[in-house]
């Protein structure tokens, strides 16, 4: 039984964003890697869309020059056949002032001949933000409800 | 072949957000439903854990109070036996101000004896804040790179 293409993946995308050891990544990239991470690019410039595998390999090191990861807890994970969607609870620390972030995002992976050809994620993105600015932000309440 | 889960309950909680039918959603919801939106709860106080069935009837009729679903647009779907995770694009309008919002969700679901047992929801919540808003909310840049 072969090991799905997530653990790899996975494995690739912590050696680059911690050790900056980007040769396992650049073989597991398909060439036309369609890449989204969602969210506000004017504070987060390494999130949004990327389009091929050099484009993915700067985002990639924007990240690890902006954050050192501690720790991932997998909450959900589905796999099929080339595709892998799953929760994590990511554990970061920022490399400027090693201030503590834990950001949720949700992946969804499709694999193409063992190479990442498809990647989405989604993050709760307030509270990124809130965390990284290190202080509230004012919300008034929505909702017809008491 | 029997119908996935998912797309009995996705019509379901259609039903009820929309015209507020809930019959068809509480056959649908296990007793003992774990439930979970990732959110700002001070500002959407119908996000955040709800346990059990009558709670999330609760938080659903909170949420038809509050907006109308206008389309949804699937844009990934995973489905497994008794599973499912699926990334949507949610455009809806506010019940108060008719004002167009869109979301993007990722759903993880898990279903007992066809019935939802586990639900996991992360919204891209800084984007939903802006809309609800009406105005951007002014952020610093982040990160070590030009």
């Amino acid at each position: 039984m072969t090991e799905h293409s997530l653990w790899r993946l996975s494995r690739a995308l912590h050696r680059a964003i911690n050790d900056r050891q980007f040769d396992a990544l650049t073989e597991l990239l398909d060439d036309d890697v369609d890449w989204a991470i969602y969210g506000p690019i004017d504070m987060f410039p390494f999130l949004g869309a990327r389009l091929g595998k050099d484009a993915v390999l700067e985002t990639i090191r924007q990240i690890a020059d902006t954050v050192h990861i501690r720790r991932l807890d997998r909450e959900t994970l589905m796999l099929d056949d080339g595709a892998a969607a799953t929760m994590v609870r990511c554990a970061m620390t920022t490399q400027e002032s090693d201030k503590p972030i834990t950001a949720r995002l949700a992946q969804f992976m499709h694999f193409r001949a063992g190479k990442l050809a498809r990647l989405r994620i989604l993050i709760d993105t307030f509270d990124l933000v809130e965390q990284t600015l290190g202080r509230p932000i004012d919300l008034p309440r929505i909702g017809s409800f008491a």
